[in-house]
C-alpha cells in the first residue's frame, strides 16, 4: 500500500447510453459536467454505435439468458467504440470546454484490474471482465495534475487480455476504492430518466429518496423497472463502501443532481 | 510557460504498419520495447486494420494524388481502430510485461494539438491534423509518474473536432518538443526493413550512417525509396530541432537499435 494521499472531495457520473446517442443531450450534459468544480471522474456506457456497428460487420450477437456474449470479434467491437470511438469524442467535446481530460481505460496506467467471468451453470459469458482491484492512486494522481479522466468500460487481466465490464459497476468501484482511500465521494448515476420512477410510464412519479429497504420493498412488490435493478444494487453496495451519496437521475440535470434539487437520492 | 523540469534521458519509439499486423513480430518488439531502460515513448501507426475494417464497412476510401482523404466515416474508423483496437491492445501487452503504460491520443490532457489542413491547390484533404503544437509537460508528467504514454496518431484542434495525424510526424514533434524542453532525446524509427537501404530489394545494403548532405544526394540520384522519403525528411528536421540522435530500423531489432549495432544512424 502506498502512502495514503490527503482527504478530497471527489465527483463521480456514470452517463449512459441513450445520452451518448443523442448528439444534443450529450453536448447539455457535457457543458454541465465541464462547469462542475472540484475533483471529478467521468464514466460512460456504450450506446447504440456498437450494435449498429456490430450490424454493419454481420456480427451475429449471442445471447444467453438475455446476456450478451462476449467473443472475439464483439470483444475488438467494443474496445474500439467503447475505448476509441466514443472516449476520444466526449474528451475532445471536454477539452472544447476548458475541461482538460484524459481518456482511459482500466488498461491504461493499469488502473482496473478485473478477472474473466468464469463459467456460472456451465455458461461461458466470453471475454467479460469482473473487478479485482482498483487501482485509486492512478485517480488521486490524475485529479492532482488538474486532469479529469473519462472511463470507457474496457478493463484487463494482467497478462495481456482485454475484457468487457459493465459500466455501472466500474462507476461503483471506482466510487468505492476512492472512499476507501479516505475521500469523500459522491456517485452519480445518469440515464434519460429523472430519477427512480414508481410508474415507469410517468416521469412525475420520481421517487426524492430511497433506503435499503424501501429498495427491497418496492423490488418485492415488482415496482422497480428491471433495468433499474442493477443500478440500485450497485447504488447499496458503494453506500456500503463509504461512498457518501449516490444520486441517480437524468444526464441533461446534471447540475440540479448535484445541488439535491432532482433525481433520487439513495441514502 | 511552466517551469522547466529537470533534464532527463528519453527514448522515443516510432512502430510502423507491418509489425502491428504479425502477432509474433508485435509481441517481439513490445518484449525488447518493455526492457528498455529510462523513460519512453511508444507511437504506432495503424497497420491494415483500418483498410481491413473499413472494407468489411463497404467504405470506398478516397485518393487524391496518391493520399488517402479524411473524410467523416474514415476519420471515425481510424479513431476506432488507432486510437480504441490497437492502442489498447499495444498497452495490454505491455502490462503484460511489467511496463505500466497509458495509452493516449494528441486530445488526452490536450497534448497534441493540431489545425485542420487547410486547401492545398483547391484539395480537401478531409479531417487531417497538421500539428500546431505538444505539450511537452504531459510526457513529462507521465513519465515522472513511471508510466510510459503509448500515442495513438489522433489528434484535436482544441474546439471539439477529432483529427487523423502521420504517425511519424507525431513521433519527430513529440521527440523535439521534448528535445526543446533541454531534454536528451533518442528517436528511433522502426518498420520491417532494417535500415536505409542502398538496394531496397538487398537486406544486405543497410547504410549504417547519414547525414543531411548525404541523404540529399540520395534523393537526388533516386536511390531513395519513396516511403523512406518522409521519414528520413522527420529524421532530419527532428536533429535540427534539438534530438540528439535518430536511429531506423527493424522493429524486432530494437535491443541492437539502441545499442548502436544495427540500423542507420542519422547525424
Amino acid at each position: 500500500m502506498t502512502n495514503r494521499a490527503p482527504s478530497h472531495a471527489f465527483t463521480l457520473v456514470k452517463v449512459g447510453g441513450n445520452v451518448l446517442d443523442s448528439e444534443t443531450d450529450l453536448q447539455e450534459f457535457v457543458n454541465q459536467f465541464a462547469r462542475l468544480a472540484g475533483r471529478k471522474v467521468l464514466v460512460h456506457g456504450g450506446g447504440k454505435l456498437a450494435t449498429q456497428l456490430s450490424q454493419r460487420l454481420g456480427l451475429t450477437p449471442k445471447m444467453i439468458d438475455g446476456r450478451r456474449v462476449t467473443d472475439a470479434a464483439t470483444l475488438d467491437l467494443v474496445v474500439q467504440v467503447y475505448g476509441g470511438l466514443i472516449n476520444k469524442k466526449v474528451v475532445a467535446m471536454l477539452q472544447a470546454q476548458g475541461c482538460t481530460s484524459v481518456g482511459v481505460t482500466g488498461v491504461d496506467a493499469n488502473c482496473i484490474l478485473a478477472r474473466k467471468r468464469s463459467l456460472k451453470n456451465g455458461i461461458d459469458y466470453g471475454f467479460v471482465g469482473d473487478v479485482v482491484s482498483v487501482q485509486a492512486e492512478a485517480f488521486e494522481s490524475w485529479a492532482e495534475r488538474g486532469w479529469v479522466p473519462v472511463v470507457a468500460p474496457i478493463t484487463h487481466d494482467g497478462q495481456g487480455q482485454l475484457l468487457n465490464t459493465n459500466a455501472d459497476t466500474l462507476a461503483h468501484e471506482i466510487a468505492a476504492a476512492l472512499a476507501e482511500r479516505g475521500h469523500e465521494v459522491q456517485l452519480i448515476f445518469t440515464f434519460e430518466k429523472p430519477g427512480v420512477l414508481l410508474d415507469a410510464a410517468d416521469d412525475s412519479t420520481v421517487l426524492p429518496t430511497l433506503d435499503a429497504a424501501q429498495i427491497a420493498a418496492l423490488r418485492e412488490q415488482g415496482k422497480i423497472h428491471s433495468g433499474m435493478i442493477p443500478k440500485l444494487e450497485n447504488a447499496c453496495e458503494a453506500i456500503q463502501r463509504g461512498v457518501k451519496s449516490v444520486v441517480l437521475g437524468k444526464a441533461t440535470d446534471l447540475s440540479r443532481l448535484m445541488q439535491g434539487t432532482g433525481g433520487t437520492k439513495i441514502s
